[in-house]
Formats: structure tokens, sequence, C-alpha cells
């Protein structure tokens, strides 16, 4: 039996930094509301770098880390809900370029879930389709499809990419105890962007826009606070394991209160739920990986431990992966 | 061993039509030129329906075909490069619209070979999770993201949405003899549609806008005449059978001069490679499911017949699935 094993982390966020108080000068806003609402004291915005960008400093970082040959490289799968275009792939850019002529590529969605889906996704093409080494980037830049004049929105979010270089090997000791993954796309309408619509009449001329972020944010609170519990209780049960052998907690980066309301829910410390939204605000999809990559650059997740990385967001979409790391 | 099976195939198209000559009276082409260059006679125009109902249509029309309760489906996966929104996924909404309560549902980006990754990652995950049932659909709404000033482009396109639901089955006569998925990212300039720009200035009016389809014709001609034939060879050498074995390919419909081609490469007879671009135009990710229905739905494909369905298109993207039907 062959298992998924997790080998490098890495991640990149782009150089500028805006601070809450930064945007109280541009919106009706302050450090204190965002802070206390969200955790959030900053975030890096993008001026320049695309999604695709972002993503490929993440992949080049990884291979250097590595020193493994790009032509290794059987899969590429991008998650992000900010993609360079319609097509192509922001995970066809990054494979071009590198140079990954091997790696079949594409792009997930499923918003802020989207690098627990790919990990499933990536994990199952493997196995099925007999590739050795593949890369998982949640790349976002999430800036670009935001209402900067929506206080309720715009404070919420930050640009970057983190990502997870993982091997199929026959070792026992490090791989994906469990995955649980759930939609629930009745309730879809609670976060949307990007919305593009029908010509409505031909001949057109078609507006070729789309609409920014938005969010109920009393469901999306009420949603993730339900939902995520249950799915880590249904990996860690899947895994045949007891919750508090559990040694971290990785949970999407949405929202502070969320987090601590899990743990609360789980009866768990906090500690076991890594918190860095302060300094990034909400990734989406690149969130989960981020948070990754520091915990095992700082060292506080080690070679056996076991952790529970969790995503949550549009679609609705959520899931859990339990993981021997 | 557990086979994937093709259990049941439907498609829908708007039923607004547009002909060349309708064309012609909106921009300076005619009805002789785009059929010389492309075998297109007309395509479907989506005015109101998105594309989740599209594919919404094609999904409630399959559970009436296959009578399956809808709380079965494990998984649904759209493939598009026309989503709804960045967020939720195409996917998602279906779900939510015919009440598949038990079934994951993301998109995947892999413009005109979406189908054809889509049925590999759906295959992978329904192995590797045991999943029992799924469903994959090409839906595209490009009516919406094309220039419709644009006479390179605008005359190629059209909108529909095709689908199939598969069962895992311990069957041997029924399955995917072999799949093969290439990328060539290197290449991703060729063919281009809804790009998105980075903020560029911090504080900013960010415009909400993106660019329409555009495409480099004769690369892109040449990209999918060379690289089909060897996409189908080497899938035909993976499932160990002889060329010749092969009923019929299916090919997406992007161009009926390309379709040729491909034949003439092979060395096969045209007869064996069906076309109903003149009907549909190119509907990217949904051209190969819509032929494959039009195809059982005629009596033509028969069980127990070997096909090959390839995709080819943006990324760039290449892919070929031999099945035993």
């Amino acid at each position: 039996m062959q298992n998924l094993k997790m080998m490098y982390t890495s991640h990149y966020a782009p150089d500028l930094v805006i601070k809450n108080d930064d945007l109280a000068q541009i919106m009706d806003t302050s450090d204190e509301w965002i802070t206390q609402r969200t955790g959030i004291k900053q975030r890096h915005i993008s001026l320049k770098e695309n999604t695709s960008l972002l993503a490929t400093r993440v992949a080049k970082q990884l291979l250097e880390k590595s020193g493994w040959d790009v032509e290794s490289l059987d899969i590429i799968v991008v998650a992000t809900m900010s993609p360079d275009a319609y097509t192509p792939a922001t995970g066809a850019i990054v494979q071009g370029n590198i140079g990954a002529t091997n790696a079949i590529a594409f792009d997930i969605s499923a918003a802020c879930s989207g690098y627990i889906y790919a990990l499933s996704i990536v994990e199952s093409m493997m196995k099925n389709l007999n590739f050795k080494r593949g890369l998982i980037i949640g790349s976002e830049n999430l800036s670009k499809i935001l209402d900067w004049k929506d206080r309720s929105t715009a404070v919420l979010f930050g640009d970057g990419a983190g990502g997870t270089l993982v091997e199929l090997s026959d070792q026992e000791d490090s791989k994906i105890l469990s995955s649980d993954l759930k939609t629930i796309g009745s309730k879809s309408e609670y976060l949307t962007a990007g919305e593009t619509k029908t010509l409505e009449t031909f001949p057109t001329n078609v507006p070729h826009n789309f609409k920014a972020f938005q969010m109920e944010g009393r469901e999306v609170y009420s949603f993730a606070t339900r939902e995520v519990p249950k799915s880590i209780l249904r990996a860690v049960k899947a895994a045949k394991i007891d919750l508090e052998e559990v040694d971290y907690f990785l949970l999407h980066q949405a929202n502070a209160r969320i987090i601590k309301q899990v743990a609360k829910k789980l009866k768990l410390d906090e500690d076991k739920f890594p918190i860095n939204i302060d300094e990034y605000g909400n990734t989406s999809a690149a969130s989960e990986p981020i948070l990754f990559d520091e915990l095992v650059q700082s060292g506080r997740i080690k070679r056996g431990m076991t952790i529970a990385i969790s995503g949550f967001g549009g679609g609705l979409t959520v899931g859990t992966h339990i993981i021997r790391y």
C-alpha cells in the first residue's frame, strides 16, 4: 500500500503590508474594530504579482528546498478562487514557469477549502495514475476581487500562497490517516465572489465585469462553528484515533473567533489551534498551507506528530485531513 | 479491483440558435467563410441560463433517466472555463439545486480538456475515497466571455452542457482501459480568457473586469494536430490494444479541420471521428460529453464498443481516455 507523505512546505506573501490603521485612512473602520472581531492586525497586498506568480515563487522555493529535479513532478494542482484567468489554469502557468514538463496541471475551485480538497484530489490521482511526486499550492490574489469601498469585507482578506511537495511512499509512519470532505450547496449564496452574468439579449455588448466579494458574515460564522467541529470529529473517527491524540489543529484562518469557538466546542485547549491571521488576514485557499509551513519552519510541528488540517468556506465547503506528519 | 463504468449520458443546449447568417448581420463574416474554415453552421446561445443552470438541467435529466436516488451521489465535478462565479463553485450550486446532500462538489479549470481531466479526477477519488456513484458535467456559457466584436473568435463558440453518471463496479466488461493526460504550460499564452489584473496601486478603485477570449488560431491548430494524435497513440498503447480496435474517436469539437487532420495523421477513416460542431460550435468542456451522449442516444455507440475520447485546449492541455463502453 502506497501512502502520501507531506515532504516539504513553503509559503510566500507579497512585500506590501497594509495595517488596520492604514485601512482606517481610506474607509470608516478602526484597528480596534477589526482586531476585536477578527484577530486581524495586517494583511499582505499584491500590487503586481498575480496569483500564478505568487504560486510560482512558492514552487521555486520548494524545488530549491527539496533539491528535486523539476521533471520528476507528475502533477501540479493550484487551489484558488482568484485565478489569473478562466484559462489558462493558474497551475498550467506555474507548470510552464518552472519547466515541469512531465506534470499535468489544473486548478480547482473550492474556495477556502481548496487546499483541503486539492490534497484529496492529488492523493487520489497519484495512487490511481501511478504518479510519484506532486505539488499542491493554495494561491490567492484576493485584493483584485474585493470591493475596497465595502468595509464589511475589504478588511478581512489578504494575498499570499502556500504549497506542499508530496510523494507516494511505502512508509507507514508518515501519511494521510483519513479525509473528510463535505459540500453544502444549498447555502452557496452566503459567500460569493466574481459572479458573471449571462448575455440577457443578443446581439449584445457584454460588459465583461464581475461582482466583488460578498458575504453573509453571520451565516458563515454559524456554518463554520457548526460544521468544522463535526468534520474534525468524523475525520478523527475515520482515522481510528482519539481527539486528544491530535497534536495540532490547523484551521483555515478566516476569523480568530471562529477558531476559538471550534476549540471550545471540541473542549480542547486553544493552544492546540495555532493562529496567524493577525499577520495575513484571510488568504482563502492559501491560509492552511501558509500556516502549515510556518509551524514546520518554527519547529512546532515535528515528524511523527498527528495534525488535523481543516478548511471551510465558499460553496459552502468544509473538509478535514488527519495527517501523521 | 473496482472499475469505473460510464452508466448514463445526457446533454442540454439553450433554445436560442444563432446561424452563421445571423452573425453575418452583426459582424463582417459569412456562412461560407465560417463553414469552410471550421465546419460550424450554427451555435446555441444562452441568454438567461447561466453555467450552473445548464449543468443543473443535465443533472436532473440524468437523475430521471437513471432512476438513481439523488442522495446516492458521492461526488459532483463540473469542468468549466465559464463558471457562474469564482465562488461558489458551479458544482456546488448544482449540488444544492438537485439536493445531492451526500455529494462533495467542486469545479476544475482545464478548459476544453476539462471533461477529460475531470473523468480522471472522479475515477481516482471514487477509488481512493470509497465512493460509489459520481456525476461529471462539462458546462459552458462561453457567450458571456466572448468579444462579440471580434469576428476571429466570436463565430467559433457556443453554449451548452453534457454530463455522465458513473459508478464503481466489479465488472470487467465496462471500464476505463487507460488515461493519458498532458499539460504544456509553456504555451499557455496562446489561448486565454477571463484574465484579471492585479491592483497596481493601493488604495485603488479596482475595475473588476476581465479580458474576453483570445486565441492564436494557427498556434492552437498546430498544437492540436500534433499533440492529439500523440495522446491517442500513448493511450492506445497503455490500454494494450491496437489503434484499429477503437470503434470511435470522440474528439473535442474545436474545428472540423483539426478533427479531419487528426484522422489523417493516424491513417484512419474519417467516419470513425464523429462531428457535431456544425450544430453546436465549440462548447469547450461541454463538447465531449454532448457528443458522447448524442452517439449513445442515436445507437452508434453500443455497449462493448471501444471508444477513445480526447480533449485539447487552454492550458495548453490535452488528454485521452480509452473506454470499453
